[in-house]
């Protein structure tokens, strides 16, 4: 291993993160386990699985943990790997058959980020799409906060919302912005068309104004109540549940 | 005021959750400004309002603001004020007329406990009940966290969920548990009778089994993808917007 290789590993941390990673798709150079913990059920079942994988386990003190995981809750266990490995946009379409899948505009909080992540892989989305500008990208911190399911997703990079939209709706994807407008239609009652990609804007400033543009709709949440708007994670969620509500009542 | 009474002081801080306490039902002491920005347009505004309702208007310098809100964000504006008006459970099933409960079985994260009332506040609950053992309760953190929107919900406090349970049954409620049992129903397929109460639980126990007991009924989200369990403040959005849906459907 060179001196940049090196600088370019990550550490996972924590039981679920570490186990969801070691199902994934990155390069892993080895799993790190304290001594004490590792007759534990949970720790015990990572240092098997490793194995079978032929991942090299290194028994370690709570001191060094700490240190790899920048004093985050390990539980015993980091995985030395290398960096996050994000998809391209036609391997994701590919792969989804038809399941939905999650746009960005500029997410910049890492826990929303989280959020989303962790809703997109209960409802099967097939995947995000996330901006290489002004955004929150897949940290050791996502990982953890997403309890490792970010690893499960195909997450792609895109530097463009509008051409990545344009190359969905080739594909026949129908994207749908989830924001507030003039011309915003009900979420549980507009004709939303299968397969969907679901746009979700930034937290301050929503769906950028020529994204919406580019998209062949735009729904948003009805809110009776005195409330304008909710947390982008809690609107985007609530979004996918209803296509998942649809897909399941069609099957 | 007596000194007893002083130490009941609370400080609202914040445009959003200052002009929401306004319009709420808290004893109110004085609206404290920052001199330099008592003429910008939405500061001027609180004051005005202030002034409507003969509530002193004191303008002071940032250092105070600073300390008042624990160095909160606080935009120029902190309110004095008495402490959160409970309600009692009579009275919140009084004027719901119909409209969703909440309950809150021990909810503990005062950020959990500020998105699930942003969402209830959005999709036109009547209130929430929250437990008062082991529970995150109504503070200006919360009041800071939820945009001031906790004010303009009934809040009942209860010590005994099953109790408030049974007297919200005995007023024509369906009590319905939202957590993953070996009994739950699919949340989007399930006959949920109205009016609705809706049970969330903790985050690390979910509901607990003596309180899923007592409901009449038990759903949960279908989750096709790696998931076992999101955050409650994520579920029980999404809970609240398919009772929302539903009752849009209806009309």
């Amino acid at each position: 291993m060179t001196k940049r290789q090196r600088h370019q590993r990550e550490y996972i941390y924590g039981l679920n993160p570490v186990a969801e990673t070691l199902k994934g798709k990155r390069e892993i150079a080895r799993l790190l386990v304290r001594e004490e913990r590792r007759n534990e059920q949970r720790v015990a079942a990572l240092v098997d699985t490793a194995q079978r994988l032929r991942i090299a386990v290194e028994s370690t003190d709570q001191r060094r943990l700490d240190s790899l995981s920048d004093g985050g809750n390990h539980q015993g266990v980091v995985l030395e790997v290398g960096p996050f490995q994000y998809t391209d946009l036609e391997q994701m379409i590919q792969e989804a058959v038809g399941r939905p899948i999650l746009v960005l505009d500029r997410i910049q909080d890492p826990q929303n980020l989280a959020t989303l992540v962790r809703t997109a892989a209960a409802v099967d989305c097939a995947g995000l799409v996330i901006q290489t500008d002004r955004s929150a990208m897949i940290t050791p911190a996502v990982v953890r906060s997403s309890a490792g399911l970010v690893e499960q997703l195909h997450v792609v990079r895109e530097n463009n919302t509008r051409r990545t939209l344009d190359t969905l709706k080739e594909s026949g994807y129908w994207a749908t912005a989830l924001e507030l407008t003039d011309e915003s239609q009900n979420l549980f009652t507009a004709d939303i068309p299968e397969p969907v990609a679901l746009v979700v804007g930034s937290e301050g400033r929503g769906v950028s104004a020529n994204v919406i543009k580019a998209c062949d709709l735009v729904v948003s949440l009805p809110m009776p109540g005195p409330v304008e708007s909710l947390n982008v994670a809690v609107a985007g969620s609530v979004g996918l549940f209803e296509i998942l509500r649809r897909r399941q009542q069609r099957d």
